[in-house]
């Protein structure tokens, strides 16, 4: 079995980064397609939360994953703490996206390979931080069904 | 800037082919939960497509990234190559899934880090290989809106 400082690199800090931040951007632009009075009231299929609300949950998460890449706590969100406008989440998306710009490139590698223990489990870092992401590609997607029964046409999925 | 040989490593391609056939566990279990006579005919919301061929295009781009991991040539799919049942979709995934387990452990790690022609541009191989798994994630959150609509619970997202 190879050592970490052995194993060939397949992906780097700034990488991991710039994918979370690809994502985050085209999150962004399905939260913006949503008309500002369906984004916290429509679903496309019940008992489906309303994208507005979805949108929250992984905005709680990603900042939960930022404390943790910086090597602080797992603490579990404070689920009630929603976002509850158009305007109030696009907020809080923007300044969430600042501080993983600022802070997620410093962070120690050693994050993704160590074990963690997370409020859902332990796991290593690497496992913990691509499940935020996976999670936000999900229910954006959702997202994406719920533009196209209201008739809009969601952004491009391959644009970042 | 730091040389692929002294960046460190965040990621191996062990647990890279792990997270992989996580998905495409979790996706077979989608696949499995449509009824059979709704897989290619349901759609939640028009224009979109019924889930099946939302299944057969993860499958062709599985199919297509496994062939440039193994340092082969990056074909674009015969995208008309349409399964068109759920056993041949399911016979099909299962195929597949053997051939990543035996194939792609074998690839060279150089192939993340490399720069690919693909059919829908020149890329880095990491950012290929985790279009190939976001797609997979995107299409399938999409059949569990389709799953809801039909009065179905889809299974866990978080059990892989």
């Amino acid at each position: 079995m190879m050592t970490t400082a052995t194993r060939p690199s397949i992906l780097s800090l700034e990488d991991f980064v710039t994918h979370w931040q690809g994502h985050r951007a085209l999150t962004r632009r399905v939260i913006e397609a949503f008309p500002e009075d369906q984004l916290f009231t429509f679903t496309a299929a019940p008992p489906m939360r309303p994208f507005g609300m979805l949108a929250n949950e992984i905005h709680l998460v990603s900042e939960m994953t930022l404390g943790g890449l910086k090597g602080g706590q797992w603490n579990e969100p404070d689920w009630a703490a929603a976002l509850r406008s158009r305007d109030e989440l696009l907020s809080a998306w923007d300044a969430l996206s600042e501080r993983i710009a600022a802070e997620a490139p410093g962070a120690n590698p050693a994050f993704f390979t160590d074990t963690h223990q997370l409020p859902w489990g332990e796991m290593t870092g690497w496992v913990a931080a691509i499940y935020n992401i996976d999670n936000e590609i999900h229910h954006r997607a959702q997202g994406y069904v719920y533009l196209r029964a209201l008739g809009i046409e969601p952004p491009a999925f391959y644009e970042r």
